[in-house]
């Protein structure tokens, strides 16, 4: 690899600009593997219009069934390879720098793409809080088009989505009782990791929300959400921190 | 181990007695393993009566909040143990009986758990269609039992929870749809089997409800989906069947 790999991401106003949740993905992967990357940042707004221009794939449909794209995508200048969803990139490195350390450990490739899948479906009930924090975070020159979209796939007001109050804290309800989901599969490993003793993209998944939440909610809500299921959340973060994700 | 393992199952009509999905986990899991065991036949209506007196534990609730009691359950004669639950009863296994083939490889038991409880999930659709079935096999003595239970985990009169007509080929469709996202799981591995090369109870949880379909589509609709996938599922009962599962 001669030159590093382009990692597309969304900017945050703090000045960690990195704060989605699937993106910490593909940066984690990339770290873990050692491999060479470069940010180049992309307002939401503009995702379509650029990722259209490099030639990415969109990763599904807007409800008027048009093309829907998102981040991250990467491009790899050693190969030409333009490659989006964060799955997708952590296949794509693992067939294209197979002497780099694996995320796949020892055939477990299908396993964590249905645990990917899994933890995607169990994360939805809190997306509502997410939504309606990160809306806080992003650039003033998105929030618009950020505030169109929540609306459209909440299917209400945007004030509505995740208010103060007995909803919001239904939501907190919610995030709690799934992390206590992903707290028992991690107890059922018999490691630290979800693997036992291997770390694996398993931990890349947990480890990318948990990092997402540390930023979204920091402060005191991150030190509840650190002590929450005997700590749990706080050890991996520092555990999966070790690996250097900011460029 | 000096007597053999003692496996309740729920008998069916025909000259194969076993038929249900999750008893097969357990009868592949002591198969695979080499365990000797010996099956004990216990009609539904019975279930309650005799595990209550073994002392097994409940599995669940009933919606009035009392304990449910299911098969399978394992009587282990060498160590008195009891057990409930297919995925129990390998995680059991797998420490009674550690010199054995070992059905979660390399540091995959978390990831398994997640598959098992992410492919009961997926297989809700179709319940009403195998539980339609399931009913027409059972012993006539279990029926009245039976039809009660169904009428409530379904909410309906037993004779419309998946009658002939549009509802049962929307069954029909539900149950080619969730076999076709474990076509993608396995498309996913590498190899015949879900970790790739290397068998596990990923594979037995798949060639569990195969074998199950097997026995309760017999004929004419087993072969058509023994040629679904590109004959995936044929392929993959012949596969397994190689562990001799009736004793």
């Amino acid at each position: 690899m001669s030159q590093p790999i382009i990692l597309y991401d969304i900017p945050g106003q703090g000045p960690v600009k990195a704060m989605s949740g699937n993106i910490f993905k593909a940066r984690y992967t990339l770290a873990y593997k050692g491999l060479a990357f470069k940010s180049v940042w992309v307002e939401s707004k503009d995702i379509e219009e650029r990722m259209k221009a490099i030639g990415a794939k969109p990763t599904g449909r807007k409800p008027d069934g048009s093309d829907f794209y998102t981040l991250p995508v990467i491009q790899d200048p050693s190969t030409g390879a333009v490659v989006s969803d964060s799955f997708a990139i952590a296949e794509y490195l693992e067939e294209t720098y197979p002497s780099t350390s694996t995320v796949f450990p020892r055939g477990s490739k299908a396993l964590i793409s249905v645990f990917d899948s899994t933890f995607m479906q169990g994360m939805g009930p809190m997306f509502p809080l997410i939504a309606t924090t990160v809306y806080t975070k992003i650039l003033p020159t998105s929030r618009e088009y950020f505030r169109e979209n929540a609306e459209i796939r909440f299917g209400t007001k945007f004030e509505d989505i995740s208010p103060e109050g007995p909803k919001r804290e239904q939501h907190w309800k919610n995030a709690k009782d799934f992390l206590g989901v992903v707290d028992g599969w991690y107890s059922k490993s018999g490691g630290k990791w979800i693997m036992g003793d291997t770390f694996s993209y398993a931990d890349i998944i947990a480890g990318a929300w948990v990092r997402c939440f540390n930023g979204l909610f920091e402060g005191e809500k991150w030190e509840e959400i650190s002590t929450w299921h005997g700590g749990r959340w706080g050890r991996l973060l520092e555990e999966i921190n070790k690996y250097p994700i900011l460029d």
